[in-house]
């Protein structure tokens, strides 16, 4: 394995620099490392003005309403929009001035980065004191999580890369008690529109100190409009608002995102046809020797013990290939995959699983 | 005067504001109220792509290598975009960490806004121990500014709204000194664009402690893109850089901005157009009995002693005819003008201002 491959490893979507990395690989590269739909909400062209013109408060706050009225809104929060939650996980150790943080993992490395930058100090914990959908196993006592003496927790709900998931109405009664305290609960639902019934955001009030994350970039396919939205209490919703001043996105994203947060069929064709490629890849994978570990609809965790003949490692293996799937440090084993877009990108991740199944060092 | 057409001095651009105060004025609104050029730079369709993806690392290199190109990018700095430069502003205070402000004003509000947020204090000063451009009376002279303190200094160069100027030779000579002194100095240069002379970008280097914004939204028209640059040393840049993560403004603003500051005949031409519609303007101005105090080729400050016959003062003179301008809070004979954007435009201000000519209250 090419040390300079490590940077592949840091996050999804560096197609360029496996390019580089791989000059021989067939082109175009298919990019599996996301978990970004491939089949992007359609962007219909941008009015003119709205490059021209700061966004006029109307549309943000048309932006903000949709949004509520697809997420929820509940009492004790406020919604507002920002360039992209990645910016919004970066903000919030300076906007909170805390000192211990925990972070439910492993998890979406960013976290750990935007606090560590911040210079806290910042524990992965294993699990929450309350059992997750699908896995329970590795859940911490709620004694163990009290005497680490934390001032936030970081939860991402659906977990990226293993789909733990947390049911809404658990959560928030964990999080009642855990906030009480004076603590802060981040919930970062980028992940959660294929399976919106995880989402604190569809209940009816949240206590102060409890954030949420969202974003356009997964599930709608938006990952370069950079918009996301950040629910939370009116204090901490006001730093926010500060920090980021009157036009804290684009006038173009306030047009597209309001359009596709309002577009019902669209969201609901695309949970559908999510789970039905979802189902697909599974077969495929399972076909090929890997064990799916978990996932949502966007993305599957999946590992396959024995290394394939002839490749570093199995993330080498699909590079080869001109696939960019996602590795982890570490664990060469395992993967994360993100669906393919048409059908180019099936075949080529089938002949690529064949391959796999076919070298002696395959199962 | 209405007590809710306060909103309106706070920040230009609130055509939606106004149309609400003034539900009988003319359709469609002329927004003189920003200094936004009103001939945008032409924004080609956007490629689909560019939505749906990340914005990849080659990407966001090309855009700052473009800057770096059109604005220069001296020794000791480093560049990196920011999504609109209102961002930066208010970042900054949280980046920096220090506890007394100076900014040289009358200028943009967000300055003093964005320092207050995050706790510091603030001072206006009138000016800056060197020459101004065109000006001079106000400034005050080196021995008061050191012993104010401060561990930053704010700069808008040009100033909004009156335009005042410092030639880049004389301000880096004076930044040398206030930053040895272990001060930062941040130069807002929103403005510069049609006077590239004033820029410290310009410059072969900066001593650290030196931070200079630049924006997209004004000269090139694309204030709804959120796209600038904070230019700053390696240590602060970094702390921007962990603040805003990898994907720091959006796949269009990478396109649209590169094309832009690529756009060499565009410029120039854009440059020529807005000198000869600002004379047009001054002209138009003085006919009406206006002094016009300074501004760039994007605004003008100007003032008419004597209220208009009819009206709360010359901010309600306008926006009863559908013109927004820039009023100032306490400031009644003082408003600032941008550039009417085409012919339907210019003919409204024009008969807004004979209107005002031949009013009772008029000279």
């Amino acid at each position: 394995m090419n040390e300079s491959t490590a940077s592949l490893r840091a996050h999804g979507g560096r197609i360029d620099a496996a390019a580089r990395l791989y000059p021989a690989a067939p082109q175009p590269w298919v990019d599996l490392s996301t978990g970004i739909n491939p089949h992007p909400y359609p962007v219909a062209p941008v009015d003119p003005v709205l490059w021209h013109r700061l966004p006029l408060a109307a549309d943000l706050d048309r932006l903000t309403s949709t949004a509520a009225a697809r997420y929820g809104r509940p009492a004790g929060t406020s919604l507002l929009p920002v360039p992209g939650s990645e910016v919004a996980i970066r903000l919030l150790p300076r906007l909170l001035g805390v000192q211990r943080v925990g972070i439910v993992g492993p998890t979406y490395g960013s976290h750990a980065a935007a606090w560590q930058a911040a210079g806290c100090a910042v524990e992965t914990l294993a699990g929450l004191p309350l059992p997750a959908i699908d896995l329970d196993a590795q859940d911490l006592d709620a004694q163990d999580l009290d005497a680490r003496d934390l001032d936030a927790l970081v939860v991402v709900n659906p977990n990226n890369p293993d789909g733990r998931r947390w049911v809404a109405a658990d959560l928030l009664g964990w999080a009642t008690a855990w906030s009480a305290a004076g603590r802060w609960l981040i919930v970062d639902e980028a992940f959660a529109d294929t399976d919106p019934g995880v989402s604190l955001l569809t209940l009816p009030a949240l206590p102060p100190r409890v954030v949420v994350l969202r974003s356009l970039g997964k599930f709608f396919g938006l990952a370069g409009l950079r918009l996301g939205f950040v629910a939370a209490d009116d204090a901490l919703a006001g730093r926010f608002a500060d920090t980021l001043g009157d036009w804290p996105v684009s006038g173009p994203a306030c047009a597209v995102g309001a359009a596709a947060l309002d577009d019902t069929a669209w969201i609901a064709a695309t949970r559908d046809r999510l789970a039905a490629e979802r189902a697909r890849l599974d077969e495929l994978l399972a076909g090929a020797g890997f064990t799916v570990l978990g996932g949502t609809d966007l993305f599957r965790l999946a590992e396959r013990p024995a290394p394939p003949a002839g490749a570093a490692d199995l993330a080498d293996h699909f590079a080869r290939r001109g696939l960019l799937v996602r590795g982890f440090e570490g664990m060469p084993h395992r993967l994360r995959f993100g669906l393919p877009g048409d059908a180019a990108a099936w075949r080529r991740l089938e002949d690529a699983c064949a391959a796999l199944d076919s070298s002696p060092g395959g199962t």
